[in-house]
């Protein structure tokens, strides 16, 4: 007796599961991506029914469509749980200027930086920043990444945050992939609130969120208000922009309304954000670039997950980069993303990151894959459903033109991955 | 009056010829990139008949094949001018061993690296060689480079490293990029000549160069045998390699029999490669990751191409890169390389090569961009053939899905070529 099956994924030179069903992954955990050598995967509506070696797959099921991925890898879809990819406009130019020796803070006070994006994202319908944003999710998706977190921030006042949210409602409901949405209302101090912190603070807390809550109960028919799609509320908590007790404020009241924490924290200098995040229980706490050793044990006995942003620190030329083999040593759960933005992360690509952090921060392959999986799917209070496969799971897989999983970072600069395999649907990506 | 040709690229947002006929582009004139608005390249017979404005040539050319270029980028194709990608097995294992602590050195001095290479090359047939190498190249060719130059010097024995010149003539032959052969039978010391390093070079001198020169001449049948394809000879000048005495026998004597020099010089110590190259009137000087500022000035004195190769100290995970900021300053023509190969830069990527650049080397897009066409070209001895969009050059021409330039090396991990012709004819790369 046979069960059928919608597909089957079959001859695996390696078929890495990233299997951690009881909470990301730590420590030398870290290192085991759940390998299995001819290895096949069974999905059904949508959703992942077998996992196992070949020849034990191939007897109990039979399916409509077969695929041999013989000499290649499938392994999860990566799920990148930080990204700007929603806005409008570029910034090519400050590039340059950047290139001639301007800091991000200089080209923030300069008026570039977070607020030209911001003016131009306000000067767009929704129907033009979906239009804009769609080419860099399709680009994603052809390098891999299945499921998305995407923060609002460049609205910076209640219509123009609510006019993100929507954006990222409308590609949720119209793209392949999965958007995962960050209210990111606290992103920056728009120039009309310059030298009044607190009373965008005030806006933020007294407006923003409380219409951020009512449009989410009036959008229940959308895809990202159903239960499996949480909505996170973000702050970027750094000297310059909100300091602790001002981030405390906004995650806090967030967190009253239903909106889980996450937190920037720690990119340039160390407010203490990582123990805040830890303190009201956040999904995450990103960047963590200069974290004191004190901090970084904090995260390490919590169940925050540590998000580090290494093409952010590429893209500025730095030679400084989150120190994640310490992190991952002292058993904080790290996941890896891209940030992906106009200004400090023009990069859509998880596996030049993994690639990133295995140079500059001493991840191994296996590491820099959990991190981009499993882990990163944690970090979205989504480990149940993504990041992983094993049964039950939502068929969100890759096979990769590749013998070993550890190809994905060796290489580096060039698209291995074959297929995309997005809720059991194959598809070819251009 | 209209003139028929095969192909008209118009409407072009912009289109950037790279020109500079009298010689590779140096100092200031590195920042121009030829930038023509709303430009036009006209095609027959696989050469380029007409650049300018759309207006202009859509009066002038009846094309049977018209591709409208609107909100795009046209450049050249770029010049990959120093690469190994031709070789069998990987190196994915040492990957980790070098994220480990493990250096170039000692990886070497423990019979991986090169070695590890060299073996599996020699086991392998031309045929071999030749699968292994062409999904490299087309991985390359999609990524939007036309010309790649390629060396042997995985055989280190007579027999073999005319092998690997075969495999080049034979993937020249079939594959759409050309493929320009440099001879680097000294690029170690084989296991067999440990010790001995001397009578390895008297081997390269004495048998290796003469059946290279004889290989040459049998083979005028193949297309890089043609005046248009030099044959380079190299050698690796580095501590514990060749010395500079040694180096300079290897390429006098390929200088000889009409292979004009390159070197690999100073990437890890300086011993004088870039005054011998000078000397010797070599086409490119490669590396450079710690040469003098005297030999920097000597560089920029002289005809030979400065190529420095990023992915390399990126793929290392060094914080050091070669100075091309000051070399540029200097007047040193400077050129760009992937350097592919399977242990110290496993990309094939030219645009993420001028990305490192940009941020690591502080080289503006358009200087990266002049670096990896025209200049790449020169570096070959090809600047009169490849590298530019002018009348007269082979039509060998980029479409990128950009509005500007500067995308190419301002955005990263993402593959930004639309459409690559190659010799006049457009395909479509996957």
């Amino acid at each position: 007796m046979t069960t059928p099956v919608d597909l089957l994924i079959h001859n695996a030179t390696q078929l890495v599961t990233c299997a951690s069903p009881d909470g990301p992954k730590r420590g030398k955990a870290m290192r085991d991506v759940g390998l299995i050598r001819d290895g096949a995967v069974a999905v059904a509506d949508g959703e992942i029914v077998a996992v196992g070696p070949t020849p034990d797959l191939r007897a109990d099921y039979a399916a409509r469509e077969r695929v041999d991925a013989s000499g290649k890898v499938v392994c999860p879809g990566f799920v990148d749980p930080h990204t700007h990819v929603v806005y409008a406009g570029d910034r090519v130019g400050e590039f340059e200027m950047r290139i001639q020796g301007a800091t991000y803070m200089e080209i923030m006070q300069a008026g570039g930086g977070i607020v030209s994006t911001m003016k131009a994202t306000r000067a767009a319908t929704v129907e033009e920043l979906v239009a804009a944003s769609r080419p860099r999710l399709d680009a994603m998706l052809a390098l891999g990444t299945t499921a998305v977190e995407v923060k609002t921030g460049y609205g910076l006042d209640t219509e123009n945050e609510l006019k993100m949210l929507q954006a990222i409602a409308d590609l949720n409901a119209t793209h392949p992939a999965d958007l995962i949405p960050t209210f990111l209302g606290a992103h920056a101090i728009p120039p009309e609130y310059r030298g009044r912190t607190d009373e965008y603070v005030d806006l933020v807390v007294e407006e923003m969120l409380p219409a951020v809550r009512e449009w989410r109960l009036t959008n229940l028919h959308s895809p990202i208000s159903t239960p499996q799609f949480p909505l996170f509320c973000d702050v970027f908590c750094e000297a310059g922009v909100f300091d602790r007790d001002q981030s405390r404020r906004v995650l806090a009241a967030g967190l009253a309304l239903g909106l889980k924490p996450k937190i920037h924290a720690d990119e340039f200098e160390s407010l203490g954000g990582v123990v805040l995040a830890v303190e009201l229980g956040a999904a995450s706490a990103d960047h963590l670039d200069v974290t004191p050793p004190a901090e970084i044990e904090v995260l390490a006995q919590s169940s925050t997950v540590g998000v580090v942003l290494p093409a952010v620190n590429f893209n500025l030329g730095s030679t400084h980069f989150a120190d994640a083999r310490t992190m991952i040593d002292a058993g904080v759960a790290l996941a890896l993303a891209t940030d992906i933005n106009p200004g400090s992360a023009p990069c859509p690509s998880m596996p030049l990151v993994m690639a990133i952090a295995c140079r500059y921060q001493r991840t191994l392959p296996a590491e820099a894959l959990n991190a981009g999986t499993i882990n990163a799917a944690y970090a979205l209070d989504l480990g149940d459903r993504l990041g992983s496969i094993e049964v039950g799971k939502q068929a969100d897989l890759l096979i990769v033109d590749a013998p070993d999983y550890r190809h994905l970072a060796y290489q580096f600069g060039v698209n291995l991955v074959d297929r995309v395999v997005k809720r059991g649907r194959l598809r070819i990506v251009p």
